[in-house]
């Protein structure tokens, strides 16, 4: 089987998806203390992780109520894309001169990881009858910008982070000053990638919406939004940040790049305006329903079971959704939202929804 | 008439143009000791300055050669310019939450400034028969572009500099974590921009163009690669650096930037692959001369006379162009740099070309 975290895809026999896997931080860091210098290694200790075993040996159990295909092989399906990424993109940063850059870039941009960005671009694009093809220019730009975003929030001015996937982080390695340009290089370079590779590809209608929606997901509408809200909360108590608060974080700073990488997909699939719609939504169902499964988990389950510390939310007076609507109102809004993205696919050709559907179904049984 | 350095545009009596208006860095400033916390002031303090008065009150002469039309008023025009591309980034970036960053994005971006690299887009739009409102997204985009790396430049990490323009610079105003972020946001809402504003106006094969050429101009084949350049010949010894190093350094530090604004203004204007190409060996030499001309005023001119320390190359040991080839052939050089970039503008209408021949003359004949 696969690790799906933020570690380096293996076919080892446990599948992981680690909380930094769909989220560039932990939620809620700024409300507690792991803001050191290691707070990453501490993160990643940390995160929870589930295995695909206890699921149907990775083949993912049909969600009810929908008729998708029960034999569908997720793991098989997201090693093959993991390595078809990881070869786009190995390719896309070839060792030029200045050598240092394109190194610090290859870097942390070769470093492992399951490209569930590109996973879902490229799994969103066959969902409207588009192919791997088509959608790889955009599934490695949405890569890219993740990439970009790590480095740059790793350094000492931001999460002051030593390690990453296990690893010593960019500026570590290379210095501050490369850092900040190799993650300026990736930004730029999602850009170049995607308009570079897509032109004789797909129609520059749909290169230029993709650049739109890329763009925006990036900014002070997207990402950035959800760094700095995210910045500027710490030390606040968490009663007085509220619901909508969290929710704002949550959906600019881990959903937008999720919502930009399925959107991104449908449009170089050529995807109708409603397609692109259900997808976005899709997206960020998942996105708030990992964060929502994630903070159950932390009360429901022993650190045995979790294979981190249970109750470290609450221990740290972290606004969690069971703290803020209890834990019954959790397991129903995290039903509700599995059951959301899922019906977002239904009217689409089962087996090649089943891809979104075994992630969705994934994220919200995982038991660790 | 207009300050055209990095200060704020103003109807002042007399015009500058000083070495950071064109160059992000002063070069060099890795060869000598000017890099402690006060080195962009102390750069601007030591920034060339020439006056207008010197060249018609304003009206540049006609370039030898050329038929242009000598009674151009190159101060009204680049007033104009300046006016329509800093009211355009203003409605390009409301302040709308969260405020700290839009805040932070609006300091460096409205902070003033000549607008050279805006102009040249307008200015080649113009000249292949486009117009202003045809170029100013890409002409805005630039400029974001610009302000972002100026952002990062001046972090503590790069170039540690307290001010820009006379200002606090932004990481001095909203931190570090926030500089940061202002720079990541400034680069993506130049590809949003540009991509939103000219859906409507031009075809999306031209936006798409202009995508891969701006992002190209930004990374690792563009600015970043003559930034890391820049930061790793700290400590150097000028002699073992060598003419070919300086050079990459520039072209790629300051001349990649204005060669995207120019091309990019002669997509959006509809061009011809010739006309893009004439315009990118122009905007090439107008950087390369505004280098050599600046080594040159520095050992030819008095303290007095350039308003700020002459001979401060020399004794900083840096590597400048009268060193390597001594001062007869740098003035050579630079008269060469001149007619080659007006000759890129012949077969142009020469009223629409006038702009570009009075840039490039004005740059030529500073006297500080």
């Amino acid at each position: 089987m696969c690790t799906i975290g933020e570690g380096v895809l293996t076919m080892a026999t446990t599948v992981h998806l680690s909380s930094s896997s769909l989220f560039i931080q932990s939620r809620g860091r700024r409300y507690n203390s792991l803001t050191s210098v290691n707070n990453l290694q501490k993160r990643n200790v940390l995160s929870l992780s589930a295995s695909l075993n206890s699921q149907g040996r990775g083949h993912m159990n049909p969600p009810q109520g929908n008729d998708h295909n029960s034999s569908f092989d997720f793991k098989s399906y997201m090693i093959r894309k993991a390595e078809s990424v990881s070869s786009a993109l190995d390719v896309s940063v070839p060792l030029l001169k200045p050598l240092t850059i394109q190194e610090a870039v290859r870097y942390s941009l070769l470093a492992g990881g399951k490209r569930v960005r590109p996973l879902l671009c490229i799994a969103a694009c066959e969902l409207v009858g588009g192919d791997e093809t088509t959608a790889m220019s955009a599934a490695c730009a949405v890569e890219m910008i993740h990439a970009s975003s790590l480095i740059h929030d790793d350094l000492p001015c931001m999460d002051n982070a030593d390690l990453r996937r296990g690893k010593p982080t960019n500026h570590k390695v290379f210095g501050e000053d490369m850092a900040v340009l190799a993650g300026d290089a990736l930004l730029a370079l999602a850009f170049e990638h995607m308009t570079v590779v897509s032109s004789g590809l797909v129609a520059p209608e749909r290169t230029v919406r993709a650049v739109i929606e890329l763009a925006k997901a990036i900014g002070t509408k997207g990402l950035v939004a959800g760094q700095v809200v995210d910045l500027r909360s710490e030390g606040l108590n968490p009663d007085d940040v509220g619901f909508e608060h969290l929710e704002f974080i949550h959906l600019h700073k881990t959903a937008a790049l999720l919502e930009a990488a399925a959107v991104l997909g449908v449009i170089m699939g050529g995807g109708t305006e409603e397609e692109v719609e259900k997808l976005r939504k899709y997206a960020r169902c998942i996105g708030h329903l990992f964060q929502v499964v994630d903070d159950i988990l932390d009360v429901t389950r022993s650190t045995e079971e979790l294979g981190k510390t249970a109750g470290k939310d609450v221990i740290a007076g972290k606004l969690t959704y069971p703290r803020l609507i209890g834990l019954e109102k959790s397991k129903e809004l995290a039903e509700n939202l599995r059951k959301e993205a899922e019906e977002q696919l239904l009217g689409f050709d089962s087996e090649k929804a089943a891809p979104l559907v075994a992630l969705a179904s994934y994220i919200a049984s995982r038991n660790n």
